[in-house]
């Protein structure tokens, strides 16, 4: 945890700091594609709570900051909760079409395997 | 190493068993990427030893195991070389657009980068 992942405000990558090799990663864990799927079909920022997933609290907590660092979502403070968004469109702006094709691999794969 | 890595022929997923996840995981480290990538733009199978990558043969064989046995790459021998070729239809048929958005997303990143 860096200094700043300690205040208030958490640390983020600047849109020149993404790396494709750290996105792949951050998705490439079926928790975190899971998130990241929930958050590509949310109306508003999640907080990490509204999650239903089947780790601990504190592997949760370690992949939003998976997600964050590698830039694939934002997160921010709102009392003591922590509210996520993905980062689409700096994402599509990197990375033309990656998440969408991503998504929807996710999506057929699921189909194939509970159809 | 299994029994089937042992002998004269190399085991590999079908495409029914091939997992988003592990395609993701496989293409998220720089090294096996570079690989993906030249394989992509090959005009035909290549040797593991065609390849230059900064790692040792042993990394190299390790990375090329994890290619193989994700579903990304298909590897057969000829005489005592290992030949390597892109998945690409089955991937594409798996996954559309994902692995053509992997390429792309790379391409640019690379240009970014060096450009």
């Amino acid at each position: 945890m860096t200094d700043r992942d300690t205040g208030r405000a958490l640390a983020h990558p600047e849109p020149g700091q993404i790396r494709l090799e750290e996105v792949l990663h951050a998705l490439s864990d079926p928790v975190r594609l899971s998130i990241v799927r929930e958050l590509a079909t949310a109306a508003s920022e999640l907080a990490c709570s509204d999650f239903e997933v089947p780790v601990t609290k504190s592997t949760t907590t370690h992949h939003f900051r998976v997600l964050r660092e590698s830039g694939v979502v934002r997160q921010a403070y709102r009392g003591t909760a922590k509210l996520n968004g993905l980062r689409r469109d700096e994402l599509d702006a990197l990375f033309p079409g990656l998440l969408d094709s991503v998504l929807s691999a996710a999506d057929a794969e699921q189909g194939r395997l509970t159809g």
